[in-house]
């Protein structure tokens, strides 16, 4: 697969594949490929003519004490995975090539960015709109598609595509999950093998929230027992435990329409996210 | 010359354009067209095959007691003036076509933002970065040409169209001034008889710094003078007159390089905005 490391050689790529009547469809990443991110590759395939994957760590989207050193990285592995899904063209920029001088612009999409993840991590989902919107315009795809197991970035980008007129269609694709639940993350390969075991409670949580609202049964109650449990775990550092309209992420008033049940919980120094779609 | 209305079909006119091998030219304005903007039609055909003019008047980027309703509008007007210089295509969108929903998406680009213009127009070069974002994903133009006049817009979409990675060439054409100086604007023909004849003021402060600059005078003499002058004329209100270095917009420690002058005065309920470049 052809790996291109600046902008300008993947601008001109760009251009001459569109040229050439190729529809791009691009994903996004920060690498360490899994599961996960092949399903995104599979799924721009469906929709497009050349698959361009991007692998890029973000240091705007990381807050100072976050884990932009230690998040792991290993790009030969991300190529030949990528490649064996059919990706064609792998992008992968230094931070110096991205942020060549100082970053005087950001993009900021309001309302949805301060609740949830946004709430602990400031600046996070400006570094994500940012970098996402140099991406779009430096690969210049027709489709782009994200996961859900980033929910909130997924609506984030879709109201920032919406509102800038990017002509780009956003898919959001399903969370792929290891056997016993547990959401496929870069970041799962960082946990100690006693807090892996442990992660399971955040989707076992997610789907018995899940399975009492689809029941009838009240949702205050059924947050409150999903937060005990998480914090029952030894170790287990709940940071949110939440339901939301989706993709407005509102608080609900009444349950109705698409729900996002939405968790962050730290185990160790490893902070895992996960969620489940709820249509009622 | 063909009318566009809606995003949709200028996005599918370009696409196809592009796709033809077209390189498309971009004046953005907010129309009631002077030989300024048709200044820049002619620049951007020197470097396209078909030039797009957009006349949009955009309401994020004017304050709450700004002149949004009384800005003057002449949409048959403006198509014939930019057909008889050779534009291709107009894109006039409605209000609602631009910001049909809430918009909550919005480019901000710092430092360059808060100084002249940015100091008194609180949230102007929000709203104008971002219209001219969306707009550039709607008119998808390989150039695109702003005024002079508006020097300090110019330097906030050249720093972000470079942060942002956009695949434009950002080109800045040369004030146009009527015969006894005084730049060409749209809001010139809201002037009372008596403040026109009294706005030459500021293009003759403008050319005075200038002229003294080159010769080695002081520049805090220079400016103080000009000041003076400005608000000995009955009727004008200074907002400011500053040397700034350009395109960065900082405070000078000491001349050297592109400096900027610029001026804000307002003759009645009409501001007007001037500037000169020096190069020392």
């Amino acid at each position: 697969m052809e790996r291109i490391l600046t902008v300008r050689d993947m601008q001109a790529r760009a251009e001459a594949l569109r040229r050439e009547g190729k529809r791009i469809g691009f994903v996004p990443t920060m690498g360490y490929l899994h599961e996960g991110h092949l399903s995104l590759i599979d799924e721009a395939k469906k929709h497009s003519d050349i698959v361009v994957v991007s692998v890029f760590v973000n240091p705007t989207q990381f807050g100072p004490h976050e884990d932009l050193e230690s998040y792991p990285r290993d790009i030969d592995r991300d190529e030949a995975l990528a490649a064996s899904r059919g990706a064609g063209l792998m992008f992968y920029p230094s931070v110096k090539e991205m942020y060549p001088g100082t970053q005087q612009t950001w993009v900021q999409v309001e309302d949805l960015t301060g609740v949830l993840c946004g709430a602990s991590r400031e600046g996070h989902f400006r570094g994500v709109s940012t970098v996402v919107t140099k991406l779009f315009h430096i690969v210049k795809p027709h489709v782009a598609v994200f996961g859900q197991k980033d929910a909130q970035q997924a609506a984030v980008i879709m109201k920032m595509a919406a509102d800038l007129n990017m002509d780009i269609r956003i898919l959001v694709a399903p969370i792929v999950r290891e056997a016993d639940g547990l959401a496929m993350s870069s970041r799962n390969v960082r946990l100690t093998p006693e807090n892996r075991k442990k992660a399971v409670i955040l989707s076992q949580s997610l789907f018995g929230i899940r399975e009492g609202l689809l029941k009838g049964q009240p949702a205050g109650a059924l947050l409150e027992e999903a937060r005990a449990a998480i914090s029952a775990v030894p170790g287990a550092k709940l940071e949110y435990l939440e339901l939301r309209s989706y993709p407005a992420l509102e608080e609900l008033t009444e349950l109705r329409g698409t729900c996002l049940a939405a968790v962050a919980a730290r185990f160790g120094d490893v902070r895992l996210i996960d969620n489940v779609m709820i249509k009622i």
